[in-house]
C-alpha cells in the first residue's frame, strides 16, 4: 500500500499517475506484458499459455466459459460445492447449456464424481468462501477441467497442466476489485467456438494482449505490486503455500482444542483461505463479536448466506495476524469456557 | 489526485484503504448510493431513473444494449459517425440484430437521418474522439434514443429526458478506466427483454444497486472525487459547459487563423472534447511534434486510425493548458509560417 501511495502521482518517472497514462502508451503496454510474464513465471505456465486481464469479475466468466467452450444445447459438467459454484451452474443453464451436476455437496468436498464423458468440460470452484471448503487435491477429470480460483489463485503451488482454463477475480488474493485474470492454455485455444461476438471471445483479448478495450490499468498495476511482493518478499508460490498452511493449521488447531467453538468442516475439505466456525452455545456469539471488535479483529462475521463466524486468511493476512486471533480465542476460552 | 493520495491509506477514518474495504461493508454501500445520487443531481435525473456502475467498458455495452432492448432478429437503428459507433454496429450484427444504418458520415455529423419507425431503438455516439466530431444538438428520434457518451458525459448540460439509455465508460471525462456508468430511465426498464442471463440484464444490477458482483470500488471512488470537483469547484454542468466551450473556441480560433494548420471538421460538427487538426505542409509535422514535446505538450498525436494531430480537452484540461497550447501554435506560426 505504501508503494502504491508513493508512486501514485509519479509512475516510474513519468510525472503522471498510472491512472492518467493513456492505455496506448508504452508504459501501459509494458505493464500488461510484465504482469502477464510474472504470472507465467510464478505459476509455471508455458510461453504460449495466454494470460488475460479482463473486467466483469467471476460473474462474466460464468458466462464466457460456457460461451467459449461449448455451444447452446451442449452438455457441460459442473460440481456444485457452494454459493459461487451454484451461481456458475445457474448461468450456464440461463445460456441454454445442458448442465449435468457431477456431484453436489456444500459442506464437504465430494469424494465420488459422476462425470459425463461427452460433456464439453468439467467446472469446479477450487475454494468455497462461504462454507469454508477447498479442493485440497485437484480431482482427476476425463474431460477438460475448468477452475474458478477466485479465492485461492496464487495462494498455493498447483500443477497448472491439469487445467484447460483457470480464472480468478483479483480482489481476494492478488489485488483489488476490477480485474479478472483468465489463463487460457494453448490446447484450449483450439476448443473455442466459432462465431462468438468479439467481446466474449477469449481470442479477441489474447490477440490484443488484453488491450482490446481500455484495460483497468490501476487494478492491473496493483496486481503487479502484489506479484512482486509474492516473488521477492515471500519467495514464490511454494513459500506462500507453506506460510498459508501454517496460518490455517494454527487456527484449526485452536478451534479443535476449543470447547466454545467448533469448525463444522471435515478434515480433508478444510479451506486454507476461509476458516468457518460456530459457537457451541449461541449465547456467547454477541459477547465474542463485541470483544473481537474491541480487540481490533474485524470481519469475523460469516457470509450473509451462512451465519456463524469466518476468518479469511488470504495471502495478505500475516502469521502475526492469525496469532493475534488465536490468542484472542484462547483467552476468550479461558474466560468463558 | 492529491485527495486520492491523502485518503489512500485511510478512507474516511476507517484506517483502511478504500481498496481494502469489503464490498458488503456499509462504507462501500454508501459510496455506491452517494455516487449514484450525485450523478442524478448533476444531470437532473429523476429519482426512479437508475444509475449503474458496471465493468467491461463501452465494449460490453455494445453487447448489453442490443441484448436488453431487442431480441435476436429485431430491427435496430444506428448512426455511424466514426470508429466507436462502427464498433457498436459490428457488435449488434454479431449478436444477430437486423442493423439498419440511419446515416453514415465519419467526417461530419450527418444532417439527414433515415430512421426506421419500427426499429427497437436508435443508437448514437455523441462525441467521436478519432475524427473530432460531436452532436452539438441531440437529434430528434421517433424511436427510443440510446447514446454512447463515453467521451463527453458530464462535459455539458444535456436534456436527459430525450434519452432511453445513456452509457459512458469513466476514463475520459469522469474518472479512470474500470467503471462504466449506465443510466436506465424508468420508462426503459419496461423495454428489457425477458429471459436474459442475469449478468447481462440491467435489472439484475439495478435491484442489487450495482453490487450484484463485486463492484470496482476504487474506480467508483475516483468518480465520486471527480463529481465533487465538478459540483463544488466548477459549479455544476452549466459552468462546466461554459468552460469547455471557451477552451474549444480558443483552440479552434487559433487553428482557423493559422496558415500552417487547418481543422478539417466543418463548423456545426466540431467537438468540444477532441480538436483534430492537420499540418498544411507535411514537412512541418516532425518539427512541430518535436518542439511540442520539448515544450511539455504531450499527447498531440492523432489516434492510430487517423494521422495528423488531436488535442483532447476533457473536463480535467484547464483553460490555462489550452492557452499554453494556443500560445505555442501562434509562436510556431510566427517562426515557420
Amino acid at each position: 500500500m505504501e508503494r502504491i501511495r508513493n508512486e501514485l502521482t509519479d509512475y516510474r518517472g513519468t510525472g503522471m499517475s498510472v491512472m492518467e497514462i493513456s492505455h496506448r502508451a508504452p508504459q501501459v503496454l509494458e505493464l500488461l506484458e510484465r504482469t502477464q510474464e510474472k504470472i507465467r513465471r510464478l505459476m509455471g505456465l508455458a510461453g504460449d499459455d495466454v494470460v488475460l486481464f479482463l473486467q466483469g469479475g467471476g460473474s462474466l466468466q460464468f458466462c464466457m466459459v460456457p460461451m467459449n467452450l461449448s455451444a447452446a444445447g451442449d452438455a457441460v459438467d459442473y460440481i456444485d460445492t457452494g454459493y459461487w459454484a451454484a451461481k456458475a451452474i445457474d448461468t450456464a443453464r440461463q445460456l441454454g447449456r445442458d448442465v449435468h451436476v457431477a456431484a453436489k455437496n456444500h459442506s464437504a468436498i465430494p469424494l465420488a464424481l459422476n462425470v459425463w464423458a461427452d460433456a464439453r468440460y468439467l467446472h469446479i470452484c477450487t475454494n468455497n468462501t462461504v462454507m469454508g471448503t477447498q479442493w485440497q487435491d485437484i480431482p482427476a477429470s476425463p474431460i477438460p477441467l475448468v477452475a474458478d480460483m477466485s479465492s485461492d489463485i496464487l495462494s498455493r503451488n498447483i500443477d497448472v497442466s491439469r487445467f484447460a482454463l483457470i480464472y480468478a477475480h483479483a480482489q481476494k488474493t492478488i489485488g483489488v476489485a476490477g480485474v479478472t485474470v483468465v489463463i487460457v492454455p494453448r490446447k484450449t485455444q483450439e476448443m473455442i467456438q466459432p462465431g462468438l461476438p468479439s467481446f466474449f471471445d477469449y481470442r479477441t483479448h489474447a490477440v490484443a494482449s488484453s488491450n482490446y478495450h481500455t484495460p483497468p490499468v490501476f487494478a492491473i498495476y496493483v496486481v503487479e505490486c502484489m506479484l512482486d511482493w509474492l516473488e521477492q518478499e515471500v519467495g514464490g508460490l511454494k513459500a506462500m503455500e507453506t506460510l498459508n498452511k501454517r496460518k490455517a493449521a494454527l487456527l484449526y488447531e485452536t478451534l479443535d482444542a476449543s470447547t466454545l467453538f467448533r469448525c463444522p468442516v471435515p478434515l480433508g475439505s478444510r479451506s486454507m483461505m476461509n476458516v468457518v466456525f460456530d459457537a457451541v452455545n449461541p449465547k456467547t456469539v454477541p459477547i465474542f463479536c463485541q470483544q473481537a471488535r474491541d480487540a481490533g479483529l474485524l470481519g469475523l462475521e460469516g457470509h450473509r448466506a451462512r451465519s456463524g463466524f469466518r476468518a479469511s486468511l488470504y495471502n495478505a493476512v500475516t502469521l502475526e495476524d492469525v496469532e493475534a486471533l488465536t490468542r484472542f480465542i484462547t483467552d476468550f476460552e479461558r474466560r468463558y469456557g
